[in-house]
């Protein structure tokens, strides 16, 4: 016997027949003498039309009047699926963020999880009732309904299976797992057993869009084991848990990568202390990511500056740059967001040199230039020309010996 | 200044459109000096979806899974017409039932206010913020969502104005106020300036649906003076109020009429004692409401008894007094649905003798055989055939004086 906490995303529960197939899955789980709670989102295409017309009204609207509009899609879905498990016999109840409850900080429309007080859950469940929690939403300090930003409902459930110390959080989702990389490029990607946190962090922030970053720091922080599996077939999908319960960790476990990012080039700054806080400071006032950096130093005492920073950030990237030259005094700015990063990702590498190498070499061999490398404990990223993408990714899947067989 | 609570139904919020056009009538109240409260419905098909999933899922759905669901047709409402008031210049934030808190009984799908918290929202409407409330919800005792059943919203605007201690409650809807019977078979009925809530009592009962019954027995325990007025067009409405608050009280301020009945007839009942009551306790134990009821002593010591149920529970009472036949002892049970019952209804009518024997006048020029009559204080009802429902009602309009001149 095992405590579950089943996650159903939007896709899942689109219609009523999805919302009795879904009630189908839990009941298995209860007939297997599992105790199990339910987080559930809204019906996919519902919250979509509830932020159009929030936004239509106003482009500035207020954030806990969103939160209150917003939220109803989750409330529609637990009610709808705690009469599907009963109409099966199973014995269930829906439970809203603020009947848990599931307190958060007041960051209405992006809310940060605070406190979940697991007590009644884990009463209900012993007594075989199956809880049906709203995802995406909570309770603020100010007694009104916050969310959680998108792709709140995966952090919910994460959070709600460290309150009531469930053995495992199942994310049912419309892939079936996680894999060594995006199958769409590499038809020979494989299906992962298992993924560790950090390479799950990893992977999810530089493309696999498949666990939303926060779930997976959230289940890192409180030892959450979660499964990425579909819902719409019946096979085990990926586990993503702690590194110590990975028994057989290979060198790279997959190849990510990422087309949001583009290249800012800074030529001939003077090379004295202070300069980067100059250029990277006013970037980090204005709200904007900067990712890779490298600086290289010249012999006439500048230097080259080059970094990344998000796509949709460039313009203003630039603007505060521009706005900074006085001060930074470079010669002159080279924008260029036609670059995509690739990345290999493993907990092997803290443990093994030259890892990178081949990395270098597999690419090398394809003839593809390497604009910019920057390196983590477990990750090596690199940024190449957007054109060569498919084919950085492909070799590189080939080279660490990804690829599945026959 | 006054204090006021509007309240607009599903019709007058039924899109983005509507509710910017709600907002500006609330802010024309508030420009204009007032502390205002709105109150307002789902938009109009949004309940009858929720409603038809839980149907589709479970014909014997869980009340309180579906209170759940149906609730959130009010949530989305209230925050988009908050949104809509701020983006117009009005301080205004959302009220969810279990915020105010709008206390109910258990009876989910049909429950009860029993206690409304007035003194958060009396504190908002003094700091000139509009509280906008939504409708047709509470919180049970249990801690979950209740609503109070159709038509619900009516109930919450006089029971928060109750709450508040409104100057008037103004009910939005989609006609402009209450008439001296149904315009669409008397052209020449008139708009009323009040009505008193007797009046509309009786009004309510027998068919004119502006304004629910339970609404209109709730303003008359609190004292809660009602306006029914257009949202659609801009012109004072009917008042809803105490007698003494109506200077000129005409003998018959309208006439009613209901096709909603049948008539069953028991013939040659054994005239003795407790004989009523095995009538009507079975069918009162089998939830059939009865209206009028006449017994007409025979010279052979039988009675006819001939009485009044709705429509729909015909098949229901006919099933329950064959069952109690031999009990009854009638010797013929006879039931006609073809009738249409007609009322005419007015506080005047208690200082006054002889106004009934203008109704019965009317009738008889017309050649109308009237079946059945009843007569309570303010109120003279008969029963007619059905096919003479709209020339009864013009006859008697004519003969009270409510056509209007010219």
């Amino acid at each position: 016997m095992a405590r579950i906490v089943m996650k159903f995303g939007g896709t899942s529960v689109a219609d009523l027949d999805r919302i009795r197939n879904v009630a189908n899955r839990v009941k298995r789980e209860v007939d297997a003498g599992n105790e199990v709670a339910v987080v559930v989102s809204a019906m996919s295409g519902v919250t979509n039309q509830l932020v159009k017309w929030c936004q239509e009204l106003s482009p500035l609207h207020d954030a806990r009047e969103y939160d209150t509009v917003v939220a109803t899609g989750e409330q529609v879905t637990i009610g709808l699926l705690a009469i599907a498990l009963q109409t099966i016999g199973v014995d269930a109840r829906s439970w809203q963020g603020w009947q848990v409850p599931i307190r958060t900080d007041d960051a209405h429309g992006k809310a940060r999880v605070e406190e979940i007080e697991g007590a009644a859950l884990i009463g209900r469940m012993k007594m075989g009732q199956v809880p049906v929690v709203a995802g995406f939403q909570g309770i603020g300090p100010d007694n009104r309904v916050t969310t959680l930003g998108r792709g709140g409902s995966d952090l919910s459930a994460v959070a709600i299976a460290a309150a009531v110390k469930a053995d495992r959080c199942d994310i049912y989702t419309d892939v079936d797992g996680i894999y060594t990389t995006d199958p769409r490029i590499v038809p020979k990607a494989r299906k992962l057993q298992a993924v560790a946190y950090e390479e799950m962090l990893e992977l999810a922030s530089v493309g696999a869009k498949v666990l939303q970053t926060r779930s997976v720091e959230l289940a890192m922080k409180q030892r959450v084991r979660v499964q990425v599996l579909s819902s719409f077939e019946d096979k085990p999908g990926s586990m993503v848990v702690d590194e110590d319960e990975i028994v057989e960790q290979p060198l790279v476990t997959g190849v990510a990568y990422s087309r949001d990012e583009a290249k800012v080039t800074l030529r001939r700054v003077p090379d004295k202390p202070g300069i980067a806080a100059h250029v990277f400071g006013p970037l980090s006032a204005a709200n904007v990511n900067v990712d890779m950096i490298v600086q290289n130093l010249g012999a006439d005492g500048t230097t080259d500056m080059t970094f990344t920073v998000g796509k949709t950030d460039l313009p203003r990237a630039k603007a505060v740059l521009e706005e900074q030259r006085p001060t930074i005094a470079f010669e002159a700015m080279l924008a260029d967001p036609d670059v995509a990063k690739i990345s290999i990702v493993g907990i092997g590498m803290r443990s093994h040199a030259g890892v990178a190498a081949t990395m270098f070499k597999a690419l090398a061999e394809k003839g593809i230039n390497i604009q910019v490398i920057s390196t983590s404990e477990i990750k090596t990223s690199v940024l190449v020309g957007a054109e060569y993408t498919e084919l950085a990714v492909r070799a590189l899947h080939t080279a660490y010996g990804l690829d599945a067989e026959g």
